[in-house]
């Protein structure tokens, strides 16, 4: 039963979520998982200094977080050398997105992603009543001029692209984001998702003007910052888009631990090296274990490996239930040919210890069921 | 400049914000507030439980929040006794007030509010291009039939009352909303804000079945529960229109500390009791001190108090500047004649002391002020 006062465009959205989380698959399963490896969340923790900062914040949790969170955005802004006119902090990226589509995305207006990328920009553009143009992969590589053309046919608003890769796990060069924006149509903004970027090649950093009209960059402190709990996020972009945020966002949605958290991660440096070596090293084991098994593993760029299983989508998934029967939280990408992949979050020794026993038999299991 | 994408809602849409924070005005006048009196925030602390809790809880940081939120959501429901597909948490009452604008007002539908009522929620409204219907107080009270009456001429699919009324300060008793909910036309819903209620006395609440299509609820931990920083609300309402929240609310969005914080908190009744108990002798004080500078403080059923300034609202305007440059952060009604008064949250006594010794010499600028 729908309730009768929804408007048109919220009565006719689908029930589905973007993604299941894994408490809901605890619940189900009725056991917890051994190895959470499935949500690409740094297994390795936040800084203990940003730790510390939320546990000193928390006692002064009656107060409303700074609505401006001033001193996290000059931060923000200092560490990447820009006025801090063109930062923006959000409840992640997710969050960000989110306003992005409904300042940008009107009932009809078309915006162009990848076929099996990111499934929460999908949800907001649906949310909108935005139409979407699903570009395929070019193998196991999102098809970075194929969006920007396919953005010229339909006069897209917007242009999604996550760099580095998320479900697949590579990375496009500087000069290929480059010629995106150069070959960008007028009146299309390129969304440059850059979650992972702190485990990718600094060489593959593309340069980007702060105040180039045609780009919007989105980062975040969930993945190398070890912050998926706080929802921080923040976006890089022209002034006159970023202060539009101002028009509709939650203003006193910054939870106040969470700013006090990303400002004492962001200024803890040693830290982010050391968990990028540790996920550089965990890359590595986790494409060990699937050649292990007789499978490989894509290159990647993030802190998780796309491991091919050789067969199709539904092989695919046996995999990531029995993993999951095993305790290993995994996920795989949602559309084929991606969907042969399994996607693993780099671990701690431990974790990919627990993988390391539960493919084989979860590969064995995959094979001769039904 | 505005940006050229933004659709044609968004390019209209004002650049103001519903309120300036405390911190804004203390960067502005170069000096910290010293008592903080102006946000309704709960001075007495959030449960030192809820604060262990969400030191804990910072340990696990690198966790996203489970995205259903499901051990508060069932223990909200346990508290009322109600089925959890009644109950909906999300980032505070301004965010779910975001979320069901956004779910119900389409461009140009009507809503019904209270001229000099909650600024937020004529913010989301605005957002979403509906129209406003601003109905006058009564007096000092909001005139809840006449929101009603309004209702059934505009066909307004949302009538919002705030109960304990901010920011005023007084209640409707049980009977009053309860006659509000049988007057309401068909196809409107009636927007009950109940940030206050825990200050309210227990007689006036109104006995509404969860189960009701005519009305939604919203409760906060923002105010009595001292953990405005964390941002947790909740809904209670008919199951299709909760459910519908799941189609556009960031999933993943409810913090992780938060929502542990908030679980310790509600569980923690012996503080609650404690905080409103506090909250009554600050109340008292509050009133004793406007006696004492020729001003009347009206009745309060929430954690602040309205005090009339005597004057208009350009002489109260004067008081909270004048307050402000000594230390005081209070805030004030928008509009006439609501906003011949200044608002003063119940502080500990240290905060009141403040107050008491800043108020005399602010009333004296005030009135010789050009």
């Amino acid at each position: 039963m729908t309730d009768p006062r929804l408007t048109p465009l919220s009565a006719s959205l689908p029930d589905t979520v973007p993604f299941v989380g894994p408490e809901t698959q605890e619940r189900r399963m009725g056991h917890a998982f051994t190895a959470r490896l499935g949500a690409n969340e740094s297994v390795f923790g936040p800084s203990p200094r940003a730790v510390d900062a939320m546990q000193r914040a928390a006692q002064d949790a009656w107060m409303y977080g700074d609505p401006e969170a001033q001193e996290l955005r000059h931060a923000i802004a200092a560490h990447h050398g820009v006025d801090p006119g063109h930062i923006r902090v959000g409840e992640g990226i997710d969050g960000l997105l989110g306003l992005l589509v409904r300042l940008t995305v009107g009932s009809g207006d078309w915006v162009v992603t990848s076929e099996g990328g990111y499934p929460t920009f999908d949800f907001h553009v649906t949310g909108f009543g935005g139409r979407i143009e699903h570009v395929p992969y070019d193998g196991d590589r999102v098809d970075a001029m194929a969006l920007v053309e396919r953005a010229a046919w339909s006069g897209a608003k917007l242009v999604y692209i996550a760099n580095p890769d998320n479900p697949m796990g590579g990375v496009h060069d500087a000069a290929t984001i480059q010629a995106m924006v150069e070959a960008l149509p007028d009146g299309a903004l390129l969304v440059l998702d850059e979650a992972y970027v702190e485990f990718a090649p600094e060489a593959d950093l593309p340069r980007i003007d702060p105040a180039d009209g045609r780009v919007i960059r989105l980062r975040t402190f969930s993945k190398a910052h070890g912050l998926a709990g706080a929802r921080v996020g923040y976006a890089i972009g022209p002034k006159p888009l970023i202060a539009a945020f101002d028009r509709v966002r939650n203003h006193f949605g910054l939870n106040r631990m969470a700013q006090a958290g990303a400002l004492a991660a962001l200024l803890d440096a040693d830290h982010l090296a050391h968990v990028v070596t540790q996920v550089t090293r965990a890359r590595a084991r986790i494409a060990a274990i699937a050649h292990d098994n007789g499978l490989v593993a894509l290159p990647s760029a993030t802190n998780f490996v796309a491991i091919d299983c050789g067969s199709d989508g539904a092989f695919a998934k046996r995999v990531v239930t029995a993993l999951a029967e095993r305790g290993v939280f995994v996920r795989m990408p949602g559309v084929a040919p991606l969907n042969r992949c399994i996607r693993v979050t780099a671990g701690r020794e431990a974790d990919l210890d627990v993988f390391a026993q539960a493919l084989p038999p979860a590969l064995e299991t995959a094979r001769t069921a039904p």
